[in-house]
C-alpha cells in the first residue's frame, strides 16, 4: 500500500506514478485470442469444442454445449429458498430502477415548420456473457439480463463457462429468474466469436455485454465494430472518501471488498485525517488476519492500495476527478455537497450507510461500471446499451421551400452535386 | 447495378450474397495503423511531424502544426456571405434539435426508502476529426462540434488534414462558428494517435469522434478502451422504398447522391413497381451522363447498387430490417405506416419531399449515422456520444435493514466475505 500526502513535495510525481501504474494494456493476449477468433470464424461449432475441450477441460459434441431445459430446471432446484428469496430482492430492485432509466422519444414540429423525431428501439438479440469458475457471479446474470429484458430484447444468450463441466446452480438460477433460456456452457474468447459471428449451434447477436477475464476483454475489442460491445471491463476499483468521523473497521471492510475481488483490484482511502488514514490501514492489517481471501486482497492492498491525505475535500475532489473511479463512497456527513464537485465516477456511494456492496447486489443501479478511468467518458451498463435511436426528418414543400436553399449551398459548396440536385430539382417542381 | 426480385426463386441467395458483399473488413490496414500509433506514443510530436509530412506532403516544426486563430479568421474571411448564411441556417438547426435530445437526470426515493439517482455529466475534452482533402466537409464540422457543445463540453480539438498545406476555408468557418478554436492540420492515424495518448503539443482527449478513411477508422478501433470513440463509419448507404407514384429522375437523384460519395458507396431502390424500377434504373443512367462526379457514382451503382422489386410494403420492411440502413428515403404516401414497420435504420427521410440530402445538411439530426449494418445495435451521433452517466444510491440504516440482509445472503452465495461484512458489520451495529 502506498501512502500519499498532498501536502508533500512529492506528491505530484507520487500521484502520477500511481496513475501511471493502472494503465492497463492488454495487448499481451492480442494474438493467441485474433487465433481463436478467426478459427470459430472458420470452423464454428467444431472449433467451439476444441477450445472447450482445451480450457475448461470439458469434452462435448456441440449438440450438448447448450443447457437443456431440464438442466436449468433441476440445477435452480438445488438453490436454498433464502438466496432464491435474496435473488428476487435484488432482481426487483434492478429492474425497477432500470425502468425508470427508459427514455421518451422526441416527436415535434420546429420553427420552420418540420417534424422532427427520434425514436428509440431496442435490439433484437444480445449475448450475455458470465464469468464461470472462481468468479461465477449470480448477480452478474441479473445486471446483464434484467437491463436487457427492460429494453425490450427479444432474444437473450448466455455464454458461462463450465471448467470441468461444474455449473453454478444459482447463476442457472438467476438466469431463470430473468427468463434466459438460450444457455451455453462455453466461455473465453471462443464464446464472444460464436456470439458475434455465429456457428451453427449459436446464431449471431446484435452486442454482446457482461465482465470477462482479460482473453474475453480482448475478444470484445477485437470484435467491436461487427457487433456492439459495452466497456471494456478493467479490475474493479473504489475510492473511499472519509473523514475522521468513521469507524475505521468499516471503511476498512469497504477497501477489502474490493480488494478481494482480484489481486488487480484497487481500493484507495482519500481522507483529511492524517490519523484516522492510520487507523483505517492497521484496520485492514487487522481484518486481513481472518479474511478468508486474504491472500488475493492483501496482493491487491498491498501492490495497488493507496491512502491519500488531503487538505481539504476539495483537494479530494481534484484527486477523485482524476482517479475517475469505478465505484466512489463518500463516508461524510453532507455527501451530496461532496459528489457535486465530483465529474469523473461510475457509481456514488452517499453517507457512512451506503457500503459500495449494496451496489453490487441489491441497490437497483448496474454494477457493471467503467473501470481503468473509462468514467471519464464511459457509463456503466443501463438500459441505454440496448437500444438505439432512429432519427426521423419530414419535410412538405413549404418546409423544403424554407430549408432547403441553405442545404443547396452547403452541397454545392463540398462538390456533392446529386445531393444539390435532389434539392434543387423539388425545389423547382414546388 | 443488381436486380432482385423477391418472387424470384433465388431470391434468398441472391440477397444473401448482396448482403455478404458488404461484409467490410478493416484488417488489412492493421498493421500499419498499429506501427503509427505505436510510434507516436513513443516519439509524440517528432513522429508527428514525419507523418504529416509523408502523408500530406506537409513539412512543418510541431509548433505550427496548430493553425492560428489570425489564419482561422483569414481564411474564414474569405467564405462568400451566402455561403455563411447557409452555414448559420444549418448551425441554428442542428442546435436546435441537439438541444432537445439532452436527457433528465434522475433522483428519487424508492419504495424501500433508498434514494436512487442518475445524473448526467458532460466529459471534460473531446476530439473532432474531420476529413480533408479532397472529402473536406464543412458539414462534418458542424455536425461533429455542435453537439459536443450543446452537451457542455469545455475543451474541444480539432483535427483536419492539410494536404500540400491547403486547408479549406470553409471547414475552418464552419469550425468558428462553432466555437472550435484548437485545431491542428494533421490527419490519418496519427491524428487519432496524438488525441488518444497525448503529445507534448497536443493535450490528450477523453473521446474521438468524426469520419475518416479506413485509416482514421482503423485507429480509432485500436485505441477504443483507452479513449472512447464514436461508431466506426464505413462507406455510406442509402436505402430508397418508393411505390410507382414518384418522379423516377428524383429516386434517381437521391440514389446518386449517396454513390457519388465513394466509390464504396451502396444505393439500393426498394420498389413495389417492377414497371417503376425500370424507369428509376433509366433515370440514374441518364443523371450520369451528365453527373460531375459520374466516375464515382458510376462505380459505386454498377459494384453495390441494386434495385428490389418485392410484392408488398411489408416484404420491404423485411429487407429495410435485415440491411439495417444507414439512412432510409420512405417515398410513399404515408410513411408512418411504413417507418412503423422499421426496426433498424440509422435516420428515416419521410416522404416524397424529403430527400437525404437535407438530413447531410440543414435537417437538424445527426448526419453522422451507423453504417454496414451497425444499425442493428448503434446509433447515429447525438449529445450521448458527450455525456455519460454517474449513477448514485443513498440508504440510512433503516433502508440498510430493509435491503441489506438480501445482499449479505448474495455475497456469500459468491464467496466475497469481505462484500458480506461490510454489510452485516453495518447491520449488527445499527
Amino acid at each position: 500500500m502506498k501512502r500519499l500526502d498532498t501536502s508533500a513535495a512529492s506528491f505530484s510525481a507520487d500521484f502520477a506514478t500511481l496513475l501511471a501504474a493502472r494503465g492497463s494494456d492488454e495487448r499481451s493476449v492480442a494474438e493467441p485470442v485474433r487465433a481463436i477468433l478467426a478459427d470459430i470464424r472458420s470452423r464454428g461449432d467444431e472449433a467451439l469444442c476444441d477450445y472447450t475441450a482445451r480450457f475448461d477441460r470439458l469434452t462435448l459434441p456441440a449438440d450438448k454445449l447448450r443447457i437443456s431445459a431440464e438442466e436449468i430446471a433441476s440445477e435452480a432446484a438445488r438453490v436454498p429458498s433464502d438466496l432464491m428469496a435474496a435473488l428476487r430482492t435484488a432482481a426487483r430492485r434492478i429492474e425497477t430502477f432500470h425502468a425508470a432509466q427508459m427514455p421518451k422519444d422526441l416527436d415535434f414540429t420546429d420553427e420552420d415548420g418540420i417534424r422532427l423525431g427520434m425514436r428509440w428501439t431496442p435490439l433484437d438479440a444480445v449475448g450475455l456473457y458470465v464469468p464461470g469458475g472462481k468468479a461465477a457471479y449470480p448477480s452478474s446474470v441479473l445486471m446483464n439480463a434484467l437491463p436487457a429484458r427492460v429494453a425490450g430484447v427479444k432474444r437473450l444468450a448466455m455464454c458461462v463457462p463450465a471448467p470441468d463441466g461444474v455449473l453454478n446452480p444459482v447463476v442457472l438460477a438467476a438466469a431463470q429468474l430473468c427468463g434466459v433460456t438460450e444457455i451455453y456452457r462455453i466461455g473465453g474468447a471462443q464464446a464472444v466469436g460464436a456470439m458475434a459471428f455465429g456457428t451453427d449451434l449459436i446464431a449471431p447477436v446484435d452486442r454482446i455485454v457482461g465482465p470477462g477475464n482479460a482473453y474475453v476483454a480482448e475478444a470484445k475489442r477485437q470484435v467491436f465494430g461487427h457487433v456492439g460491445i459495452d466497456s471494456i471491463a478493467g479490475p474493479s476499483e473504489v475510492v473511499v472518501v472519509a473523514d475522521g468521523q468513521n469507524d475505521p473497521r468499516l471503511v476498512a471492510l469497504d477497501l477489502l471488498a474490493q480488494a478481494e475481488h482480484d489481486e488487480q483490484a484497487q481500493a484507495i482511502l482519500v481522507t483529511t485525517d492524517a490519523a484516522f488514514a492510520e487507523r483505517a490501514a492497521e484496520a485492514v492489517r487487522k481484518e486481513l488476519e481472518t479474511l478468508p481471501r486474504a491472500a488475493i486482497a492483501s496482493k491487491s492492498w498491498d501492490d495497488h492500495g493507496a491512502v491519500i491525505v488531503v487538505r481539504s475535500l476539495e483537494e479530494a475532489a481534484e484527486i477523485v476527478n482524476a482517479l475517475a473511479p469505478e465505484h466512489l463512497e463518500v463516508m461524510l456527513d453532507a455527501p451530496r455537497d461532496f459528489s457535486a464537485m465530483v465529474r469523473h465516477a461510475g457509481a456514488i456511494f452517499m453517507g457512512r450507510n451506503c457500503p459500495e456492496a449494496v451496489g453490487d447486489y441489491v441497490g437497483g443501479p448496474n454494477h457493471v461500471l467503467p473501470t481503468s478511468r473509462t468514467a471519464r467518458f464511459a457509463s456503466g451498463l443501463s438500459v441505454f446499451d440496448f437500444i438505439k435511436r432512429t432519427t426521423t426528418i419530414e419535410t412538405d414543400e413549404a418546409g423544403l421551400r424554407r430549408i432547403g436553399p441553405a442545404g443547396v449551398a452547403l452541397a454545392t459548396a463540398e462538390g456533392l452535386d446529386a445531393h444539390a440536385l435532389s434539392l434543387s430539382v423539388r425545389l423547382e417542381k414546388n
